[in-house]
C-alpha cells in the first residue's frame, strides 16, 4: 500500500518531463506533404522476387495501402506514388491533428505499413509470402502556393518518367537482347531519352508512348463525389465520396483544370 | 520523343522544391525518445474481442513489434512499453540518420505497425483473425541528461501502474462484483491506491502486489550480449547479442546499477 | 611555446560544439516579417518625459531608425510601425542571410536598437537627454500568401486606430477634462468607437477624424525609386531609390493598387 | 463613425494572422548560449580608426556592453568575449522570457547594439565621434552537458589565442618591421605557434607571454556577491552582487574549481 501511494505521488513528480516535448506545428495557410519511402527496397524486391522493370502486384499494393491511408486519415486532397514512394498532400487550411508534423507523418507511416502488410496477400496470394515486415520511412514538407505544390508533384512524375524509361531500356537489354547488367548500364551511359527511345523502338520494336500509363505516369489518388449522393442527406457526405486512381499527367494544366476543387485558392 | 525530352528537362526544372525541406536533426548529445500510441485502440480492442483488463496476447505483440524495431534499427538502447504504447530510446551519441527527427520517427512507427500486422497470429492464431489495418501515432521528445532520461521511462512506469491498478479494480468489480461500468466508475471516484488495494483484498481476496509483473511494471525490452561471444570476432559482435524482456522497477536505482551500460555519461 | 602550441591543437578539439547550432532557415516562398517591440517602454516613456498620447519626437525617431534599417538590410520591401513597434517585411523570394531567422531578427534588433541611441539627440535635441540604453525584442513570423501578409499588416494598422482612439480620448479627459486617470479609465469601461468619438465632439470640440494621420494610421516606409535616376546606368541603380514614410490605409486595396510592386505574385 | 467601428471589427477579423507565429521554446534543461559578432567589423574598424592589432578603448566598450546586457537580462550566468564578439550563457534552468529562442537572442542583440552607441564617448572620448550606428548579428545554440558547455567557452577562447598570436605577429612585422600587408601574410603562411613565438622574440625582442592577458585570454563576466550584502535582507539579495570582469584561462580546471557557483550539476 505504500508503494502505490508512492508511486501515485511518483507519476506527478516525474510528469515535468511532459515540458521538453517542443511544438512541431506547420505553417498555416500551406499544403503539408508527407512523403514515404521504402527502407532497402533493393534487397525486399529481390527476396520477394519482383518482376523487372515492374511488379504489378507491388505497385497495386502500394496504391492499395495509400487509399487505406486517404480512407483513415482526414484532410488528404491528393496522393501520388510512383515506384517504392508515396506522397499524400493535406489541404492548405487543415486543423487534423492540430497541424503537428510529427503526428501527421507517423500515422501516414504507421498506416500505410499496417496496410502493406495487411493486404500483401490480396496481391502477391499464396505463392509469395511476405517473409518479414517491411518498412517505410517518411518526411514532411510544406509548400506555400499552388505552384509550389504543382511543381512538387511534377518534379516527382518527371523522376517516375525518367526511372521509368531507364529501367525500361535496361531490363530489355538484359531479358530480351541478352546483356549482363553491367554491360546494360554501359550501353546506356549519356543516353538521352530520345536515344533510349530508338533502342527500344529499332532492335526490339517496343514504342514507349504505348506503354501502360500506370507506369509511365504513376498513380495519382484522388477523391471522386458518388453521383447517387443526394444534396439533403448533408450528415452523410463524408461517406458520399471515394479514392479514385488516376495514371494521367499532371505536369500540364489540363489535370488541374478538369479537377479545380482539389486545391484552394492561394488568395486565402 | 520531344515530349521526353521535355520531361527530362522538366525534371530539373521542378527539383528546385527539394529547397522547401527544412532541416530537423536532434540536438547532439541528448537522448532522442520515440513514443508510439495506439490510434482509436479503443475501438480496437473491442472489435478484436481484447480481454480486460489486460490481454496478454495483445501485450506479447506490442513487445514482439517493439523487438522488431530494436532489430532493425541501430542505436536503440532501451525500450518501454505498457498498455498500447511504447517508447523507444537511441543513444545520446547516436548518429544514426543523421539524427533527423523525421526520419527516426516515421521508420520506428512504420516497422512497428508492419511487425503488429506481420506477427498478429502468431499471438492471436486462427480464432481472432485481424480484422483491419491498425495504426499507431509518434513523437520524438528529447532529454539532455541521464537523471531527464530515467525520470521519463519513470513516469511512464508510474503511469503503468496507476492505470493498471485503476483498471484491475474496475474490471473485477465489473467481471466478479456483477457492477455495471457506471457504477464501478462510481464506486472508484476519489479513491486513493490503498482503497483500491482494500477492495481487492476484502471484497475479492486479490492481493494486488502478486499480480503479474508485466502488468504491474510494464515491459523494458534491453539488449543482453550473448555469453558464447568470444572476443576476437569482432566483426560479428552486432549480431551476438539480443534483445531481452524484463519486467522489473525501473524507477528505482537498483535496475541502473545492473545494467550500467545502458546510459552513458552525462560528462560526455 | 609548448602553451600555443596545446592551445592551437585544443582549438581544433573543441570545434565539435559547433554542431550544436541547428538550421532555422524560413520555409521558402514566404514573407518573412520581424517585428520589434520596446521592452519597458512604460517606465522609458515616463523617464524621458514623453508628451500623452503622443510623442511626436518619438515617433519621429523610430521611423528614422526603421529607415536606418531598411537602408542596411537587403530585400525588406516595407515596414509600417505604430508606438513602440515596427514590423519589417522581407521578400518572400529573399536570400538574405540565407533566410536564417535568427540572424535576420537580431541583425534588424541590432540595427535599430543602436540607430535609436545614434540618432536620439536629432530628435529630442539637448533639453531631453537619453538616460540608459533602451532595447526592444524581436520575433520572426512567415506568411505564405499576399492575402496573409496584407492581413498583417491589416491588424496591426487596426491596432494602431484602436489604441489611438483610446488613448486621444484618455487623456483629453485627463489633460482637457480635469479627470484622474482612474477615473478616465472608469468612464470609457464598455465605450465603443462611436462612443468614444461622441465624447471627444461634444465634449471637447475635437473631431476625431481630422487628427493628423501620423498618430491615427501609423507609418508605413516603401522604397521609392529616384525620378533622375537613368535607365543605362544599371550598376548604380541599387542606390537610386530612397525610402519614403507614408501615413495612409493599408487596410483596403487602394495602397496596394497604387504599389504594386511592392509585393510578389502568389502565383511564383 | 461608421469607419471606427469597421476598424475595430476589422482588428478582430485580423487577428487569425498571429497563429502564424511558430514556438521556438528552447530545450529543457540546457545552457542557452547567445553569441553576437560584429557586422562589417572590418570596415567599422577601419573607419573609426582602431589601433591594430587590438584597441582597447574599443575591448573595453564591449565589455562595458556586455556588462550592461547581463544587468539587463536575467539568468546569464557568464559571457565571455574577444575581438568583435561576446556570448552570453543562460542557467540551464532558465525560464526567462519562457525559453523562447527569439526573444532571447533579440533582447541581446538590442540591449548591446544600444549600449554599444550610448557608452561610445565613455571610452572614444570627443577625438573619435561615432559615425554611424554599428550593428551585432547573433544566433542560439544549446548545450545539454556541463562539459559541452565549458567546450563551447574553451573553443572560443583558444581561437582568441590564435587570432591575437597571428595578429600580435602581424602587425609587429609591418608596424616595427617595415614589412607591407602582402609581405607579413607571406611571411607567416605555414608558420606554427611556436615559429610566431620565435619571430617576436628574436627580431623584436617581444615575449609574447607577457602581453596583457586582456589580449591573450578575452574578457570572462561573472557575478560577484558583493561581501557586504546580509544574509536576513533577502529582498535585495538581487542588487547585492555585481559583474566582474575576469582575463583568465577558462579552459583548465582551475577557474571552474575557484567558481563553483557558475554551473548547475548535470544531475539535474
Amino acid at each position: 500500500c505504500l508503494f502505490t501511494t508512492s508511486s501515485n505521488m511518483a507519476k506527478s513528480k516525474f510528469e515535468y518531463v511532459r515540458n521538453f516535448e517542443t511544438d512541431d506545428t506547420c505553417l498555416r495557410n500551406c499544403y503539408i506533404v508527407v512523403r514515404l519511402d521504402g527502407r532497402n527496397f533493393h534487397k525486399f524486391t529481390e527476396q520477394h522476387k519482383f518482376a523487372k522493370p515492374n511488379d504489378n502486384r507491388a505497385l497495386g499494393l502500394m496504391s492499395r495501402s495509400a487509399r487505406s491511408v486517404m480512407e483513415e486519415l482526414e484532410d488528404i486532397v491528393i496522393a501520388y506514388g510512383q515506384s517504392d514512394e508515396f506522397s499524400f498532400v493535406f489541404k492548405r487550411t487543415s486543423t487534423w491533428f492540430k497541424r503537428r508534423a510529427s503526428k501527421l507523418m507517423t500515422h501516414v507511416a504507421s498506416q500505410f505499413s499496417s496496410s502493406y502488410v495487411f493486404y500483401w496477400k490480396e496481391f502477391f496470394g499464396e505463392d509469395q509470402p511476405l517473409l518479414y515486415p517491411p518498412s517505410f520511412d517518411g518526411r514532411v514538407v510544406l509548400y506555400p502556393s499552388n505552384r509550389n505544390l504543382k511543381d512538387y508533384l511534377s518534379w516527382r512524375q518527371a523522376d517516375c518518367h525518367v526511372n521509368n524509361l531507364y529501367n525500361t531500356v535496361f531490363w530489355t537489354l538484359v531479358q530480351k537482347g541478352g546483356l549482363t547488367t553491367a554491360q546494360a548500364e554501359e550501353r546506356l551511359k549519356g543516353t538521352l531519352a530520345a536515344d533510349k527511345n530508338e533502342i527500344l523502338f529499332s532492335e526490339f520494336n517496343i514504342n514507349y508512348n504505348t506503354e501502360p500509363a500506370v507506369l509511365k505516369k504513376g498513380t495519382t489518388l484522388i477523391w471522386e463525389k458518388l453521383p447517387n449522393a443526394e444534396e439533403k442527406e448533408v450528415a452523410v457526405t463524408r461517406s458520399r465520396r471515394r479514392v479514385q486512381a488516376h495514371h494521367c499527367d499532371v505536369i500540364g494544366e489540363q489535370f488541374w483544370e478538369e479537377h479545380p476543387d482539389i486545391l484552394e485558392d492561394d488568395n486565402c
